[in-house]
């Protein structure tokens, strides 16, 4: 058997919605081989893998078929077992995670004859945006998008060394779905301005490695002022986290989880009985950005 | 006589609507030196300063003037002869030359006492926003905007040796605020995520030198779509300028200074006969970008 490792991401880094995400040291990973007719399907599961769906509807599979018939090929038959540790609708990637990993494992499977412009579009049919699917494919922080002509584009940045997440990770799911619904269709002109100025800044600390620039760069006024009241606890937290060191504080992704941005190791497990005090159960995970993408790995 | 050069500039470059803006080899000069009592004021012109003021109304003096109010000082007497090569209202930050030529000029008299900063914080009290008046002050591209306790804040990036860029200059004049009256208050959330993934491409671009992500990264929803009716022949130059080997084409700040981008020199000269076609005189001056803002130089 072989293993495929799909980091977990981070989307929007604040002022960047639907344009940027960075990849985790945090994987999921996928046992597989090619075993049976076309069309056998043997899937199996441990881990945070909980009520996953184990039948052709799952999600990983979909996207494995999905190559197969972009190439006009029946669908190998596959064996794959699924070993998740990235939590569900939590804000981390974890569809996107899935979609990767089913592509890259048929990508194997074939023989390599796809390269990653065409896996991300064969994923992006299941997820619309490539802020996840990007990163988790390619690792790094990578920004994309969709040109005019419906192409995707991407351009990846190496992180800085420097550079220490810790994510917030309540215990409860917050479906993507209900997080875009708060979202306004029609924004202030001068709301879009501000995310633009921060956002420059932001590619800027990225490329020249000035974190304290982050404080400034990770500032949002398009998603997470609509947001902010589906995390509890958030709006309180992010003084605190700062007290402790964080240069800014985030929604990852849609959320729940709460992304902390440092420029070293900090504890921020004081935020703990914070959050319980308001209700809130989490746990509270350090992580650090990873330069690599879905890969095959030795075990 | 010592004499100040200050660069032309150009904001927005696409995606970067009030927050970014680049320094230009088109300089204006002031000749000056302090003389009489406090409060004499002596100005002359030379070059395009055509009805320039020449009292103390003159916004180079005012901005003089307003770094000795700052210092709470009398105004020192200054006699001061202005060069002017940049057009005015063209979208090329004649005015912002102007207020960054007055504060270093007063800088200099007063031995240099204040910091970039300050220089800016003092010229921004007149202009509103700090896209063309950091570049001039600083060179290169300068990231610019306001922070939400009201501070300036800017960060400089020293632009790829290998940018050439071209403007063509209707002989008629497009006064900012005119161009602002025709934009939108409110716009469509996913036109605002377009410019912020352009904007993370145009930085990106900036840093690695890639000029090639500019055709993409230089695009813009949030003010071209608005402003092209007003500069007339815009909309069927683009593509004659980039069958011509322009990388992209944008409006110059507020225009109606067109900014064509390439990653060699390019002879766009055949664009001139299809403007006059229209109807539409103007002249066409390759610029290189500039590292040096403003700063005494000798002659």
């Amino acid at each position: 058997m072989k293993y495929m490792r799909i980091p977990a991401t981070t989307a929007n880094m604040g002022p960047g919605f639907d344009c940027i995400g960075m990849a985790f040291d945090l994987y999921n990973y996928i046992g597989f081989e090619a075993v049976g007719e076309a069309g056998y399907c043997e899937l199996t599961s441990s881990g945070e893998s909980g009520s996953i769906d184990l039948t052709k509807e799952n999600l990983i599979y979909k996207a494995y078929a999905a190559v197969f018939h972009y190439m006009k090929q029946p669908v190998a038959g596959i064996r794959m077992h699924f070993e998740n540790n990235i939590p569900y609708s939590r804000g981390l990637g974890s569809s996107s995670a899935a979609l990767i990993g089913g592509v890259k494992v048929a990508n194997a499977v074939l023989g390599e004859p796809l390269h990653d412009r065409e896996l991300l579009k064969i994923a992006l049919q299941f997820e619309g945006h490539p802020d996840n699917i990007a990163p988790a494919l390619l690792g790094g922080v990578v920004i994309s998008g969709i040109e005019e002509n419906g192409e995707v584009f991407y351009r990846k940045i190496v992180p800085p060394a420097n550079l220490h997440c810790t994510v917030i990770i309540p215990d409860y799911p917050l479906a993507t779905q209900e997080a875009r619904k708060v979202l306004p269709k029609q924004i202030a002109m001068q709301d879009a301005v501000f995310n633009i100025g921060r956002m420059a800044l932001l590619v800027d600390a990225l490329h020249t490695g000035d974190l304290q620039q982050l404080a400034l760069a990770m500032e949002d006024r398009l998603h997470q002022p609509y947001r902010m009241s589906l995390i509890q606890g958030m709006e309180e937290l992010i003084p605190q986290a700062k007290a402790l060191g964080a240069l800014n504080v985030t929604i990852s992704g849609a959320g729940p989880t709460v992304l902390l941005v440092s420029d070293r190791e900090k504890d921020f497990s004081p935020l703990l009985p914070l959050l319980e005090g308001k209700g809130v159960h989490a746990r509270i995970i350090p992580l650090r950005p990873v330069c690599e993408g879905a890969a095959i790995i030795e075990r």
